[in-house]
């Protein structure tokens, strides 16, 4: 056996550990009793370490070099798929086992006492644990960046998004920096004080799941390989061939949780669309989790929220929902789906305000992992931002610094791949759309055979082959920038 | 570190990969969409082939014998627990890497070819599979009974029941097949030709579950541990603290669904009264499948089926299905839950003839792991058997030998746990009544406290302390005989 056909079965086996962490987890979210919780850490805990065990093995590195040696011999997929290993293999070594242990153990921690702190609105009492997990965070970023020879931001950023390099963010999100604020006073402007018409009528939990369930279908999702379910937050896990979301339904409102299905839906297609022939193998996953989002948000913002799907939405909410009345009108419904309002939520902003609470996000966590913002110092730094970005001010910290759990679970380096998903959302969406008018012209009837062919040919058959500004070359004829985004916001909100 | 608490540590992961392994098969069976089996196939076999290589890594031997060699410092629990070990690691290293392989392909071959075989009622589609596979289960009954010092057969009955011999086993049964043809000829005489009315009503999957989860919490099962699911065919899976158990509904039948539910809330309970200081270790886990099934049996059959608990439940569940009239009459339903009819099979048999459908397969499977019964002669041998025991002629082989998974899935020395499970929970059962006459009065009432407060003591407490006999000797003051069970019987259908 060639060290390199050694290295594929090994990874094999590690896709079989991540696909059963995958499923562990989703049944931790959507399906354990409370009861069970200490049971489930134990056991996802011995996944991780033998994972980690499996990916540190003392043969590996020697195995890497060996199968670099004999790549003349490998072809394109095979090389990229070397890559990938190599890539996963340095992140592994690059932090001794007690450190890992150790921020294990701090993430834990720390996201527990977040929740009670939050619940209470009381930043002081997760401050203690958010710089004992902050602290080694700086830790595992130094020994990154010096295995890696990145800087310690990129070290972290690279974990989620292969390839991403800091320099290349902070140009594109300068150029937001400059741009958003007075393209969100034009588009507050333009919108006015109206407010759009609430619908109602028969908005059950049921009746919103047998939608979004016809709508999934619609888009492409095939039930036989996946489930939609219910869980506190929207997410996306499993294996590529059994692909599990969830949505959450509030009784009498079906508009957030339709479109998180949506959403959810095209992590799903992307997870489905990678490359059969690679499946168990890195170059068969996703190629990091801005193509991730920007699949997602492909979905749920470019084409979901387009004028035609909306006009061919519009009377199937009607009837799914018994509704009746000047609420369910496309135009309102084109309204409220696109109704911009800067807040204080991430999670609840619109695709306008979106990018400014990534921003700041950025901005505070490289200050913390540099060492330039203390934690003390967070709840000010941002308030301060949300004020200069959005002109939002933060009453409290429980919807302020507390909000997302990113940092208190010890992930840093996260935020960006948000935006840049948005960015490339809106570049992919304009170059299909270009490359085929039928894509357009298929959402207004409900059909998105056109759009998947085209995403599933440039992006998702893809799989990891290669890191974002290649793939969106090769997809769209161009690196990742903000011009599709804003020239789709003027689109959709100015013209 | 002691060479003891270094295996407390081994083990301990064992049990982390052994809880994910039951989560990701209960998932499969109720939650998975067709499509995920092949990954769900994969990850299996990596955590099973991890567990395989912990469990037999090359110094745990040496572990066990030093460990062995400190043990006069171990206490009771701690000398069980290695003893335990022990065993478990000698099944593990009777075979070597390539015959496990081979046994886990062949089974799950064999497996699929039965599916289509007993679909087509043809019985020579699977027989090769079947010959392939009993030959490998030949192969690892020699390994591990050179290994284990036992008989072929042994080796393999000690896999599912720690310490128990077919010698003991034999002895009991003898005693059965003298005794049982006479028994079962007096009670069909004294039963009738009447039969029991079907009670009608609103019985939808809905009103069952209902009825199902309220019975559940009243005989000890909390939700905060466990959740009741469905699947096609009722399981327990799960792990101590995390208890999954499964029925099926028929719609406008609730007669076997519903003791389903308490037969899987027998295990479930026993599960979650294993001794909680032993969570993650060997002596912390049941005493094996024979009493597993007593205590499942105990509750379905000896305490659900009791006069106490019928005359309680009967109005509880014609008030749950809104029924009226003479077929919800307690004598009627208890003419219903104690209905005795020879049959075909096996999972539908009365408590009265499932024995001899063990008798049959104990006798069957012995015969072809010693190589007297050819995989050709099966079906013929079935049938006659089927005549001799029960006097029932067997019109086919889908509902004859290809009835039950267990052969076709390598699994040999798994049937007369069964047996022995019904006969240890009406030994358990008497024990416990004679020693608190609350229990009986309690099931009057649909209060299972006194007979949980005794089983937890004398049973499930006790882990994997005892082997089978030595357990009930100290429950009920006897090894394990059929003499209870006999009395029961007359007792409920002849006096």
């Amino acid at each position: 056996m060639t060290a390199y056909a050694e290295l594929e079965s090994r990874f094999r086996r590690l896709s079989g550990l991540a696909g059963a962490e995958a499923v562990l987890h989703w049944d931790w979210a959507v399906m354990m009793p409370p009861g069970g919780a200490e049971a489930r850490g134990e056991q996802l805990a011995v996944l991780s370490g033998l994972a980690h065990e499996l990916l540190t093995a003392p043969d590996l590195g020697g195995l890497l070099d060996q199968a670099e040696g004999e790549s003349g011999n490998l072809d394109d997929w095979q090389r990229a798929n070397l890559a990938e290993m190599s890539r996963r293999w340095r992140h592994a070594t690059a932090l001794d086992a007690a450190l890992v242990e150790a921020l294990a153990r701090a993430a834990t921690a720390c996201e527990m006492t977040w929740r009670e702190a939050r619940a209470a609105d009381d930043f002081a009492v997760v401050a203690p644990k958010l710089e004992a997990l902050l602290k080694l965070v700086r830790e595992k970023a130094q020994a990154k960046a010096a295995a890696l020879t990145l800087s310690p931001y990129d070290a972290l950023l690279d974990a989620y998004d292969p390839g991403t390099r800091f320099a290349r963010v902070e140009g594109i999100f300068a150029g937001l920096r400059r741009r958003l604020p007075a393209l969100l006073d034009r588009v507050l402007d333009r919108q006015g004080e109206a407010v759009p018409l609430r619908p109602t009528g028969q908005i059950t939990p049921e009746t919103q799941k047998a939608l979004g369930e016809r709508l999934m279908v619609m888009i492409g999702f095939d039930k036989n390989f996946g489930r939609l379910d219910v869980s506190h937050h929207p997410f996306t896990a499993g294996v590529p061939d059994d692909i599990r979301i969830t949505t959450r339904y509030k009784d009498g409102d079906f508009v957030e949780s339709l479109m998180a299905v949506l959403h959810e839906t095209g992590h799903a297609l992307y997870e489905r669309g990678l490359p059969k022939a690679w499946r168990g193998q890195p170059v068969g996953e996703s190629a990091g989790m801005s193509v991730h989002e920007s699949q997602s948000l492909l979905m749920e913002m470019q084409a979901c929220r387009s004028d035609e799907f909306i006009a061919f939405a519009a009377p199937v909410m009607r009837r799914a929902f018994g509704g009746t009345g000047a609420a369910w009108a496309e135009a309102n419904l084109r309204r409220l789906y696109r109704h911009v309002a800067p807040g204080l939520i991430r999670v609840e902003a619109d695709e306008l305000t979106y990018p400014a609470h990534i921003l700041l996000r950025t901005d505070l966590e490289r200050a913390m992992v540099s060492g330039d913002l203390a934690v003390a110092d967070l709840p000010a730094a941002w308030a301060e931002g949300m004020k200069t970005l959005l002109g939002v001010s933060v009453p409290d910290d429980r919807d302020g610094c507390m909000q997302d759990i990113h940092w208190y679970g010890g992930d840093f380096g996260y935020f960006p791949t948000y935006t840049l998903g948005a960015l490339a959302a809106a570049q992919v969406f304009a170059a299909a759309c270009a490359a085929d008018t039928n894509i357009r012209a298929g959402l207004g009837r409900g059909d998105f055979a056109p759009l998947m062919a085209w995403l599933g040919e440039h992006i998702h058959g893809q799989g990891a082959r290669y890191p974002l500004d290649e793939l969106l070359q090769r997809a769209t004829g161009e690196a990742l920038s903000s011009a599709a985004y804003l020239a789709h916001i003027e689109a959709r909100y100015l013209s």
